[in-house]
């Protein structure tokens, strides 16, 4: 093989498809990048057997062929490349020189025959959404799912098309969030649920605005996204997904209108008196036009009150201050509208159009006075 | 005691005073930022028995007293706290309110009685230098002490004065790294080794520039850097610091010129095949207009040429690219001068005025050949 391209196209192939090459595996080709120049584009690829990527680099081919290089010694040696034009040659016993300027590299690769390519999906009626909207639902949603919880399916995130609609939900046994999108086409019905991972390490590459588009492609086992030269191919995980919508209500008792930076900033304060590990609840103590925040530990104590617009019921409640804290950070309005129905009932932040939806469950709050 | 000063103010005296509180120690009241407003002024205090740091924060006392809190959870509390006025009240049994906006937390401090204040020291004839040059000539001379060798003394640096000529040295076994300045006034000859942990501390809190000064004093056992509202005292290192003249030396071989960025990034190129603990040489052959370097590891090998101006004998010599790195990080001119004797003698960086001087040792080249 010998291939030549721009040291700043082959950094930014390397570093999309590091994303999915595993820190730990039991099979050593999989630590590496495979570099497929066989047919007439240059391909990276990686594959940790969940998730795959393959990126096209814009370059040259003078020589045919295929070679895997360890993925931490090959980004690394780019990265430090002097910017400008790489030569990349093999041999048959897998040496592989790479020349940049007056810098030389000889380094020894893998076949790629041991190589896991990315499992074939059928391209056809992809669902289209910009990559700015995709990149923020995910981030929005993604910090509620529980990645150790016996339940798989836990682990991952729901997609839900239906017509025009695009919902994200993630949940664990506390809380639940969900991001609503109205697309530009109209979808059949579908379900999956995308392993979180999947989704953290799309977000990471997808760095289009919110004109740059994503095709995503879905089979019975796999989800793919496709923009730019990338394809990243995740695996699907198994089973029927929490009924979500069971668990939603619309009624309440108290509802609560509050600027949100002064909600996050004094909550993010209360969090200095809950040391890790030791979960003092916030106590919401929910007046007209007043709600006074408290929490004790060992450490001390913290009191204070934020103007608020109140209905209903006046109402004492108690939070993971943690919780509310992972909300009000992922969402944008300046101000924010809390529904309560019960001390023990679950807690909703929602808008007026419920493009977003986040659900908390609170905690007792005899604990916390 | 009772104090209000602006939320702002008290930050920067927080951060000031938190570089010497010590992370581990068996003196519980060291871990605590001591607030001294029995006189005329609110003082922070902070002291590991080695360094100590005093800073004068604007405000206005209401009582006078004295606290000891907790520097963990008093600065997270004051970097938290809304951008406002600030009010710290305490009773009898070190109860304390610390109210700001609408905000009011309450902890336990402790009594400062039992807290270390530091050394006095005569304030008379300091020494004066720039803020900015100070923190420059420590931090390209710093990187070659060594905080662990048997012999303290490895682990501070010298400062030598003599008439209006400043001297920083530093030096471990392998490498001596000096700095010369010329300062305004003429003072008597002095010398004294500065623990490094000290002169590291003191450059994190020099924020100013070239116009501004520390005052620094020295007695028998310490070192006093004022500047600003804050006083920096460190104990000395006891002992005669190594001759450094007699190991630097003026008659060379061979003489090179040559592009410090070429080198800089070609050496941090081939640190990529010298992982760390494998103490992989760089081997530099240095012949007429060119300089070809090559390293070689279990990984791979690189080759590289740069071109160079060079006067005397050819020469191949190695060295540890770690060595050759630190220093020319630190060198700010465009151009760097090496002189070389053989491939068994020390190897000298310094420019034309020796306003700085470097010296490494070279590693045996047969080992990477």
């Amino acid at each position: 093989m010998k291939i030549k391209c721009m040291k700043s196209n082959l950094l930014t192939g390397v570093n999309i498809v590091s994303k999915a090459v595993p820190s730990k595996t039991t099979m050593a080709i999989l630590e590496c990048i495979l570099i497929d120049a066989s047919a007439n584009s240059i391909k990276l690829i990686s594959n940790d057997m969940e998730l795959g990527i393959e990126t096209v680099v814009q370059g040259e081919i003078i020589e045919n062929g295929i070679i895997a290089l360890d993925a931490k010694i090959f980004s690394e040696m780019v990265r430090k490349l002097p910017d400008a034009e790489v030569t990349i040659t093999t041999d048959g016993s897998f040496k592989t020189k790479i020349t940049c300027g007056k810098s030389k590299f000889d380094i020894v690769g893998k076949s790629g025959d041991d190589f896991s390519y990315l499992p074939a999906i059928d391209m056809e009626n992809p669902i289209v959404i910009s990559q700015l909207t995709l990149r923020d639902i995910v981030k929005q949603t993604i910090f509620s799912i529980n990645e150790n919880d016996n339940n798989k399916l836990m682990s991952g995130e729901l997609l839900e098309i239906e017509d025009k609609n695009l919902r994200l939900v993630a949940l664990d046994g506390h809380r639940i969030a969900i991001r609503n999108v109205e697309l530009t086409d109209s979808y059949e019905r579908s379900k999956t649920v995308i392993p979180g991972k999947a989704l953290s390490e799309v977000t990471k590459i997808l760095t289009g605005g919110a004109n740059d588009k994503v095709n995503i492609f879905i089979s019975d086992k796999h989800i793919a996204f496709i923009f730019d030269n990338t394809t990243v191919v995740s695996r699907l995980l198994e089973g029927e997904f929490f009924n979500v919508d069971n668990m939603l209500q619309s009624n309440y008792e108290t509802k609560m209108r509050i600027y949100k930076k002064d909600l996050t900033e004094c909550i993010d304060r209360a969090t200095l008196l809950a040391r890790e590990g030791d979960k003092k609840p916030i106590v919401m103590d929910i007046k007209d036009g007043n709600l006074n925040l408290r929490i004790q530990s060992f450490i001390g104590s913290m009191d204070e009150d934020i103007e608020i617009e109140k209905n209903g019921k006046d109402m004492m409640i108690a939070f993971n201050p943690k919780f509310c804290l992972d909300v009000l950070r992922v969402i944008d309005d300046e101000e924010v509208e809390i529904y309560l129905l019960s001390p023990k009932a679950p807690c909703f932040i929602k808008d007026a159009d419920e493009t977003y939806v986040y659900m908390i469950l609170p905690v007792n709050f005899n604990a916390g006075v």
